[in-house]
């Protein structure tokens, strides 16, 4: 049995400890929060569910203790430089790291790398939602003046999104001022963002997301090729589903000691699946 | 540049060579045909673009040579014996086979492969078409009695399939008794399949191909995780294409000393893409 540790139990958190006490070959090795010392955390892989911007540091420190780690780190520029950083460590210390490994990035990723293989030439676009993002609601949260928020991702088609977001004010604050630190966030910046005040955001709240992600293109000299992934799904439930098949990766990766730090696009699909490599192979394949 | 051969000029193969060509990193090292002796092929990778009965004998005289062997054997009952037998071979003559390298066994098995990850309960459906199957109309030409034929494969949805198989006949033999034969084909026995004689299969040839794959599952304890990865395609361009780019990965994993047979669902997909790994990842992922 795999032994697999939490830290942090929002919404991300509470899926993955469902998908741990689903999961044939897991077992739980507790639940641990921001706060509470990881000293006499026993586990081969933890889930590392903070906030996008907390991953960095709390991923050192577990990898110190050679424990294999998972997040689902979502700010796209800064993916790379992560696994970078993690890598010599990772390796010292005889440990895995999957970064990245939710489904955007994540599972889209590999369908997105899948794709540009079948299909070198082309354009490919991921539309987002409708949707409640969480690293954009989070974000969103982290505004100074900001009560309580959520964010919308709605698509426009060919890869373009508004942000939608939805917020609750602290007393006395000026929403002029607080949407002009909204628009600026690296998060909001780039993409249509409208700000709206509401009375209860709790009232808004619903964690459906979907994704379109579209490629045409050509294989090798043939044009016309069309592919189309789909999902409407439950969005915090899969990003903790994909970090639980990622922790059974991690895990294979290092008693193969293959000690280092990757995304999803790196590992062998076939390593996210519990049982024989027989039985996969003569069902998937 | 790696050194890619092709085994067998069809349909295949022939795309196979634009892949090949369009490719930034790799050069053709020669078109052999079945009958050609391959004593003199100098290649790093050897595309095996034979009819799927006769790949094995192809590919384990080219692992003989050292050289790495990309195939899109495409009888599912046969592909994990095949594996199997390879092995062994591929590992004493430090060479790298990938098989079933097409699209169906091959890229939708990683798609298979990723939605179990993501959503392990619940029910895939490969629904194929409609389209012209490659290796059930190579099936129906090798019936005795068939001059030429053509197999077009109709989705009836939840994976259930009709097979519609359009045959020009040998001159004075009986419809029915070439009808019998074909139904009792391993590639026919488990459909719904209509044979139709016709003046001319030519006047009927298209090689367009679709699939619509679809999962609906559960994502830890959460249900109506819904999934579907659609595509319309031209059938052997894209086979050709997914041979080519398992030829990088082959080239790389034998380079890193990985000896082996795999399936795709085996490989990291970074690795049948060209270029860096950093501008991968950051475009990626």
């Amino acid at each position: 049995m795999i032994r697999v540790a939490i830290l942090g139990f929002g919404n991300i958190g509470r899926a993955a400890e469902e998908a741990i006490i689903a999961a044939p070959d897991m077992e739980l090795a507790g639940i641990y929060h921001h706060y509470d010392s990881l000293e006499d955390m026993q586990a081969d892989v933890a889930l590392v569910c903070t906030p996008t911007r907390e991953v960095e540091v709390f991923a050192k420190r577990l990898i110190e203790k050679g424990i294999c780690t998972i997040d689902s780190f979502d700010i796209h520029t800064q993916i790379y430089p992560l696994r970078q950083t993690l890598m010599p460590l990772n390796r010292a210390n005889k440990s895995v790291s999957i970064i990245s490994a939710g489904w955007d990035p994540g599972s889209d990723s590999v369908v997105r790398a899948l794709l540009l293989a079948m299909a070198p030439k082309g354009i490919t676009y991921t539309n987002f939602g409708p949707g409640r993002s969480m690293g954009h609601t989070v974000a969103a949260k982290a505004i100074d003046g900001v009560k309580d928020a959520l964010s919308m991702t709605i698509p426009l088609g060919t890869g373009v999104h508004r942000r939608m977001v939805y917020v609750e004010l602290e007393e006395g604050v000026n929403a002029k001022d607080v949407e002009q630190r909204l628009l600026k966030d690296e998060y909001f910046a780039h993409d249509e963002t409208h700000m709206i005040v509401v009375d209860s955001v709790d009232a808004l709240n619903n964690v459906a997301h979907g994704v379109n992600l579209v490629r045409d293109g050509v294989s090798g000299d043939t044009h016309n090729q069309r592919f189309a992934f789909n999902m409407t799904i439950n969005n915090p439930a899969l990003a903790g589903q994909v970090m639980v098949s990622c922790a059974r990766a991690a895990f294979r990766l290092q008693r193969e000691e293959r000690y280092g730090a990757y995304t999803m696009i790196e590992i062998p699909p076939i390593y996210l699946l519990p049982g024989d490599e027989e039985t996969n192979i003569r069902s998937l394949v």
